[in-house]
């Protein structure tokens, strides 16, 4: 690509290093700016360092946040005794979308893949005994990917909380709401007639 | 989409402002961006900031350009008797990659498309005939694309250019060359029959 403004190409590269956009796109979007008033390009850019160069991680449960403690460990109307453990902070996003659960959050920042040399030291996971141990904590829910690394996971903490006062339990798998059974993967299908509920 | 960190939602949104980029897209740059060090992220903005304050049109061409005039129109290696007429700063870089014009450019920002209220005073048309008349000038080549608008875009600058001392000429349509005949659409096809050339 050959550019004959360098303001405009360092602002493609700016755009194309970001995962799943191509110079192309990139190109598209840098012009899109330059049609939009200046003042919209200078919010985008002072929203964006912003959010990075304030942004931390919540001391209590590993979720972002934009103070020390994140706003969902500080809303005391939660209910402080259920401790739903994720893996990253889009999880987060997904279950309060659902709006069934009204507990507290403990983000570990991935799960335990030995392939890829994540260990259990890499993850948020010593902080969840030490939360797993106060007496108002009542039952920790697993919410970990059905894989096997999620399993591992699941595992490696399930055992860390064994001497620990607390109910451990996992989300429910089986087949999707509103899924045509006949498309459910065959280990899907096969795991929720094993694991069969009374009606 | 539930945020607990106001920072991530105001990125998110700024990124969701941009074309083609839903919510969830920009939920995914967002959360790269916090995983990248954060001078990459101020690098980041500060290039889209820089762009767009920074950016001009070149008074001569019309082209987006670092300085007052554009580095093509500095350029005084490229041939100035030949000005290629095109839509969009998109259009430059495109014909710029195939190396194969080393003349100067002419750039409307956009064609004339009554529907959609445009007409050519909204273009960069009537430095055009100035630059046409300059005693250097020898040809204008018209770079539009192949669409009602564009033929009536080259239909209305060639009424323009009638009492001017210059050539103008059209870029060749047909068949692309690698495409298959087979696939070519009708119009292409019947017309690259009619405007045959001799070998």
């Amino acid at each position: 690509m050959q550019f004959s403004s360098q303001l405009i190409e360092d602002a493609v590269n700016a755009f194309a290093s970001l995962p799943g956009i191509g110079k192309k796109t990139a190109l598209r979007l840098v012009l899109h700016l330059v049609q939009r008033p200046t003042e919209d390009s200078v919010h985008f850019a002072r929203s964006i360092a912003m959010m990075r160069e304030n942004i931390q991680h919540c001391t209590e449960c590993g979720n972002l946040s934009d103070q020390h403690i994140c706003s969902i460990c500080r809303d005391k109307r939660r209910d402080q005794s259920l401790i739903c453990v994720v893996e990253s902070i889009r999880d987060v996003m997904a279950i309060e979308d659902t709006q069934q659960f009204r507990g507290l959050y403990h983000v570990l920042g991935g799960v335990i893949a030995p392939i890829e040399g994540i260990g259990p030291t890499d993850l948020n996971i010593d902080t969840l005994v030490g939360r797993a141990r106060k007496p108002e904590t009542r039952e920790v829910i697993m919410a970990i990917s059905p894989t096997i690394e999620g399993d591992t996971t699941i595992f490696y903490i399930n055992k860390l909380l064994d001497g620990v006062d607390v109910a451990v339990s996992n989300i429910a798998r089986g087949v999707s709401f509103g899924g045509e059974l006949e498309y459910a993967d065959e280990v899907t299908l096969g795991r929720s007639i094993v694991a069969r509920t009374r009606m």
